[in-house]
């Protein structure tokens, strides 16, 4: 079964910019990923400082693995720091899936 | 069945301002519908112009009845216009679902 995770976490719109380069270094590692398939951040158009996740793994396994990878614990580590709050992910397992 | 959509669409970047009050009715239209659970968009944080969308459905019955909407009507028309393009969706049918 794949894993879709999707949600959201904010911060203060103005600390996006320092943000930037930690969120383009765990999209890069995570992409890096055996198994990862999407691995994006949004801010959402309507509500600055809201990050939208976009994730799709091919099994539990390897979203496994990336909660243990060096990326993830130096993303965690950064997001106090940065004002990160408020995360709310939902994992989704999804059989079928089809272009729309 | 729920059906999670995750997938992107193309806008120039300085077009984005243009189309944010035609993004807010189509949220707000969307989220109105029977049957949705989740709607957004959100502009990629690394990439301006690419667009993210989000969108969590009860079953398929709501989709379908989303796909002929007024306010998808009233956003396939204004697209072309605004400069959408490259739309590219992809719908996952999912069963479990948890906070991660």
């Amino acid at each position: 079964m794949l894993v879709v995770i999707m949600g959201t976490v904010r911060l203060p719109p103005e600390r996006l910019n320092d943000t930037r380069p930690h969120m383009a270094a765990m999209v890069a590692g995570s992409r890096a990923e055996d198994g990862c398939i999407e691995y994006a951040y949004g801010e959402d158009v309507l509500e600055p400082g809201l990050i939208r996740v976009s994730e799709v793994w091919r099994d539990q396994a390897a979203l496994d693995r990336h909660a243990q990878s060096e990326h993830m614990k130096t993303w965690r580590a950064a997001g106090p720091g940065l004002g990160l709050h408020d995360r709310k992910l939902v994992a989704y397992e999804a059989g079928a899936s089809r272009p729309l």
